[in-house]
């Protein structure tokens, strides 16, 4: 775990990144104020990271390969944020990033604080349901929010979340790509590449917090996909072809939540309704809603600006839906516009 | 701890009651099949539960005296609800009841679960308040709710928890009293008597549980409060003269709770505004909400449908308040109507 932008292993970790050749374990000790002891427990520290470091002749060291995961020397360094991600603790491995989170909020961690695993033992999605969290290839990180506002004006905030997320994955994906699907899933084309799940906790009258799960596949291949979930899931590089660097992806991906929310807090759902509607995944199909109340057919017309989601019924009447999962129908017709 | 309407000490003590003189260890195992030893233990409970029971003869029991305390034997049995209060955890001392209903409701306690606690430690208050929390007097318990409602609905909950709680309390009152305090307390005259805290879980689109904690001072005297809360608390004894069964009360709380919330769940606040009206302590008074957004001062005008109150501002526009403390003005207008 780290909480600090600047650690003794991300200094050393920069010393050996930015030597022309190997790097003196006495002189990186002597820069850095720290015994040769230290210097080599650093060393070890980055190696159990994930960083191949070879020794070269007597007390020297050499970079020779950097991780592709979220450790905390790849990404603190990354951070473009005020304060998302400053407090970030990594975990090789935890059942559930949204339960760690859970409890270190109730101990009164700081808005922004992150946790991030590995691999997710027991990964919860929505409604209870389990996630498929395969470790190395993905990125599993809970997020904690403390917002201002009343309990009833939450329910926005899963929508600009995905908005967030959707930008951070633009840039790794064709043009168009990703959407969102009402209420918390990216979509690439027609398969789901990310789910977010937000539990909040409140006094009835004012929120504590709420702690964003946010779940993506994005280095995973098709063939490591279990196979029911073949048809209905995918992943960036699936998708795209290339391999995305996670540290890199989580920096920008805590940089679009930040700004994302900071508008959210000011302006709520309306400003983010224009281009919700560019990215929505649902807009003008025809969908069947299961809701607890049971289910219902009509066609997506958009999102209200209190997150709900608009369904136009065969009568032509707006039915405004605050929970239940949205299906497409087998044959679409073609969406307009 | 209890978790059954019907226990060996409830039926043992039933037994006591009923006994025209002393009661026979021996008739009473034979009648429950029961060891003689298991009848002895029983009564061991029961004693410790703060009934008198006197030895007669040779194995012989008498009822002297029987506890003024929320103690499962006395308040299973009088139970009239459907479920509330049916898994029944009496606490003698806990930090705080809501924390202790908490972990219950995560490990999947049922809708209607009551935790009693005799003494709080650590009672909170809303907004993570204090609560004075008293030994032997008060009524400290907190009640876990499973509503199948979106999130936005959950805010005018409060209020229909206020009213069960003040229709419970009103037949050891004058006429008139208690009323309610927008959001969530109960006075009698200008005093705070009881105090409700609701707590939320949730996914964002639907509700997880809320834990109502309510804490009401019941047999207290003004000589026990401390200083600082004489000249704004008070109790149902110190209002009314009268010592008040605790069991008793908690057993129509419960009734008035189940049948509230009821209601609540198939139509929302709306059925309930009138009987607001009739009890609300604010009403026509002039008032200032102190929010997190600053200080506001109008004349109290009721509440709306999602539970948030009407301030008429000055100028006459009606602003609603979602969250905030409402203080009334030292030097007030006489209520109109």
């Amino acid at each position: 775990m780290s909480t600090a932008l600047d650690t003794p292993a991300t200094r050393v970790l920069q010393m050996l990144a930015a030597a022309e050749g190997p790097l003196s374990g006495e002189a990186a000790a002597e820069r850095l104020k720290l015994s040769r002891t230290a210097v080599w427990k650093q060393i070890e520290v980055l190696r159990g990271s994930g960083y191949t470091i070879v020794a070269h002749g007597r007390n020297g060291y050499r970079l020779i390969a950097v991780p592709n995961a979220a450790v905390p020397t790849e990404v603190l360094p990354r951070l473009r944020t005020r304060t998302f991600g400053h407090a970030y603790h990594y975990l090789a491995s935890t059942p559930s990033t949204n339960a760690v989170l859970s409890r270190l909020a109730a101990r009164g961690a700081p808005e922004g604080t992150v946790v991030v695993a590995e691999r997710q033992e027991a990964g919860r999605g929505r409604m209870s349901r389990g996630w498929f969290s395969p470790p190395d290839t993905g990125l599993y990180f809970s997020l904690l929010l403390r917002p201002t506002v009343e309990v009833a004006r939450v329910t926005s905030l899963p929508l600009v979340v995905g908005l967030a997320v959707a930008d951070a994955l633009a840039p790794h994906l064709p043009a168009g790509e990703p959407r969102v699907k009402w209420p918390n899933d990216i979509w690439i084309g027609d398969r789901k590449a990310c789910g977010i799940l937000c539990e909040l906790q409140a006094e009835i009258d004012g929120v504590q917090h709420v702690v964003v799960g946010i779940g993506i596949n994005v280095n995973i291949e098709a063939r490591a996909l279990p196979v029911e979930l073949r048809s209905i899931a995918t992943s960036l590089k699936m998708a795209a072809g290339v391999t995305v660097q996670r540290a890199e992806l989580l920096a920008a991906l805590l940089d679009h939540l930040e700004r994302g929310y900071a508008a959210w807090q000011r302006q709520g759902l309306a400003p983010f309704l224009e281009r919700y509607r560019d990215r929505d995944a649902l807009f003008g199909r025809s969908i069947t809603v299961e809701r607890a109340a049971g289910a219902l057919s009509g066609t997506a017309d958009g999102v209200h600006p209190d997150g709900s989601l608009r369904l136009r019924l065969p009568d032509g009447r707006i039915e405004s839906i605050y929970s239940g999962d949205a299906h497409i129908a087998a044959f679409n017709a073609p969406a307009p516009g």
